[in-house]
């Protein structure tokens, strides 16, 4: 089956907002086995939203629209299609009680403008919506199933599960497509993408997409069938790539963090963590703090920027600072020490750089970044390496290889010791 | 003057990409005075662009394409709308050699795919693309002007600011829309809109949008006219929205930043500052260094998680905690006075608070944050408040509340005492 999409809203055609609600709506599409074929944004616009249904309706089998059925005279949606399919809008007495009613919960009588939310057109199924006041509509026109739902998100996503689902449901054979994510840390695009290419020919290069952000590469692939052979088909395909990938694939889904990882790690041998950070500005720690419940886990940090805070607060010695500079081996080993040791944690994490875009020399550029890992053992870890991009970037990169290096750590496989 | 937008390329009809090209349009179109009336999006799809195009075409003065102008047999837009346009395609012999001379410069040879960018459309004016292999097209048909630009980002910018906006300052009067920002910090969006109120009458309720993330309202005004009208209009309208919203409009721009202006003024004062964080994990302190230069005036931070933290490294005494609670004003007190003289600054941030989910009580719900600011005169400012939202947002909301009254003290304005 074949979709079209329309998303009504002049604030959707200014400079600030882009129409969210088309990946909502492509997601549970495609679950279903329906392909989006194209999406349009036309504005509160009686005219153009008229013309783009006449063009839509009777093409596709399936059309759905989001927005415009508020209550104000720049709601245009219901009039709009009203005109499209040579339909009259009728108000409907259910709805207006309805809706009455939803104001009177809050103790208030209905303004007269939201009288218009009532109107449906003739021949439609009402679909309640809980979450607003306007309900949605479903009609058949010329082989077409129109949906016309609410622009709101919270709103729009109560209908389409209780809504539009149910009738994909009746409709489609079972048969969808759903996809499942692979993410890997501090790898680059290349790389992640030479170790998965077997799987290329085993399952098909349209099957897996790579997408990289900095530190990071998502891996998707994509199953088909029904709702229980995607689940087995996905997690198979999901294992393959973690196989293929190797120790830098740290969890599966969007949902899954690094951060979130390592602090699950951490939970799991009942060990502490604490950061002695100075170019990174205290992210690591900001990262590990994002975990609900990081208070079991991480002790604290010290963000120490000037040289007397760094030997005052984590007992790098001033003679360290003074032979090797603040951004050197021996420096970050005192801080991942310092840390591990003033704060009373099993782990130390030591982060010292030239995050930018001023302070690079010829022989410590921007983007040269020390970072150490001090553990229960004593052993220590040490990185030393370049980073690219501008301040922020490198900022991050280096939270993000100072979590991995715990992470592997964690794992019993740190590899640089 | 009206236009139409269309992206083409199917992974924006995906579950993970929008398209965001249509914003650089839609800036570019409105500071010209050309409205966008409607956009659409449509896959790598010959026969679903043809159509789309031939509803485009002759229907309106301005039509921009961006997409699938590249070398594999999915980039589909040059036929399509050859088709929609009746005219042929041919390679063009000076921009198969610009192809081939991009190629050769990187020491390659051009693979014999790439052979199709060198394709253009009979009677079309080919536009230099210096930051990629494609050129863009721009052609007359049927009253309409159609540029066909590419979809890298990069790229697309270079040919908008060289080659579209001056077909724009040809064609237009020189009249157009233009907007500008005026950023509030920490105050409820209602508020905000109570004091503007006066500017909807002066100058138009439509001209003022307020737009409110938390912690935040961001207040947009436009101004019409040629580029300097909009300028001193600009300006003058800043100005007055400035002086209505009073001094919580810490800034203009979307550049702008909280942290920014707080480090702007730090550094007008030679002063410095350190923080004393608990519950925000150390994110007052990663905000103040994402400043470039920061080291000038940010000196370091102790993220002190566990209360034997807060006694060591910040001198919170031990009765303190245990009378009142890490969550408590003392404490939050002892936090900025232990930050600045530990770390050895001018000012001192400390923070405490419950972030959630766990951890709140009766008596001190989830939410609740104690601030404390302790300055060089030794007056100390504390703020106690109850914010919403999850742990991300609590945690945020408390950083931008730390910021605002450190930015209240330094322009000698702090309230409470």
């Amino acid at each position: 089956m074949e979709a079209a999409f329309v998303a009504v809203g002049s604030e959707l055609l200014g400079t600030q907002r882009l129409d969210t609600n088309s990946l909502l709506i492509t997601d549970l599409l495609r679950r279903h086995g329906v392909r989006l074929r194209r999406k349009a944004v036309v504005g509160d616009d009686e005219e153009e939203l008229c013309r783009e249904m006449q063009g839509l309706l009777g093409r596709f089998p399936l059309v759905l629209v989001t927005g415009g059925l508020g209550p104000t005279a720049d709601d245009v949606t219901r009039q709009a299609v009203a005109r499209a399919c040579g339909r009259e809008l009728v108000e409907d007495a259910a709805v207006l009680a309805d809706v009455e009613g939803k104001f009177r919960a809050l103790g208030r009588a209905m303004p007269e403008v939201n009288r218009r939310q009532a109107q449906v057109l003739v021949g439609s199924r009402v679909l309640a919506n809980p979450r607003g006041t306007a309900p949605g509509l479903c009609l058949e026109q010329g082989g077409t199933t129109l949906f016309l739902l609410p622009g709101v998100s919270r709103e729009l996503e109560g209908l389409l599960r209780h809504q539009v689902e149910p009738w994909l449901e009746d409709r489609g054979d079972g048969q969808g497509i759903e996809s499942g994510v692979v993410k890997v840390a501090c790898l680059p695009e290349s790389v992640v993408e030479e170790r998965v290419a077997p799987a290329y020919a085993e399952i098909g290069r349209e099957r897996i997409s790579l997408l990289a952000s900095p530190g990071e590469v998502r891996v998707e692939v994509t199953a088909r069938g029904d709702a229980d052979q995607r689940r087995v088909e996905l997690d198979r395909l999901l294992a393959r790539i973690e196989v293929l990938v190797g120790e830098a694939a740290y969890g599966r889904g969007d949902e899954t963090t690094l951060e979130g990882v390592v602090g699950g790690l951490l939970r799991e041998r009942g060990a502490t963590v604490a950061t002695g950070e100075s170019c990174t500005g205290g992210l690591v720690a900001q990262r590990l703090t994002e975990i609900p419940g990081s208070s079991e886990l991480f002790v604290g940090s010290v963000v120490a920027y000037s040289d007397p805070a760094k030997e005052r607060l984590l007992r790098v010695p001033a003679e360290e600072l003074s032979r090797h500079g603040a951004v050197s081996e021996p420096v970050a080993r005192s801080l991942a020490t310092g840390a591990r040791q003033v704060l009373g944690a099993d782990w130390g994490i030591g982060i010292t750089g030239i995050a930018g875009p001023g302070g690079g020399t010829e022989e410590k550029p921007v983007g040269t970044v020390h970072l150490a890992l001090a553990g229960p053992d004593e052993a220590q870890t040490h990185r030393h390496i370049r980073l690219p991009g501008d301040r922020r970037q490198v900022r991050w990169l280096a939270s993000q290889v100072a979590l991995e290096m715990l992470r592997r750590e964690l794992l019993g496989s740190g590899r640089q010791r």
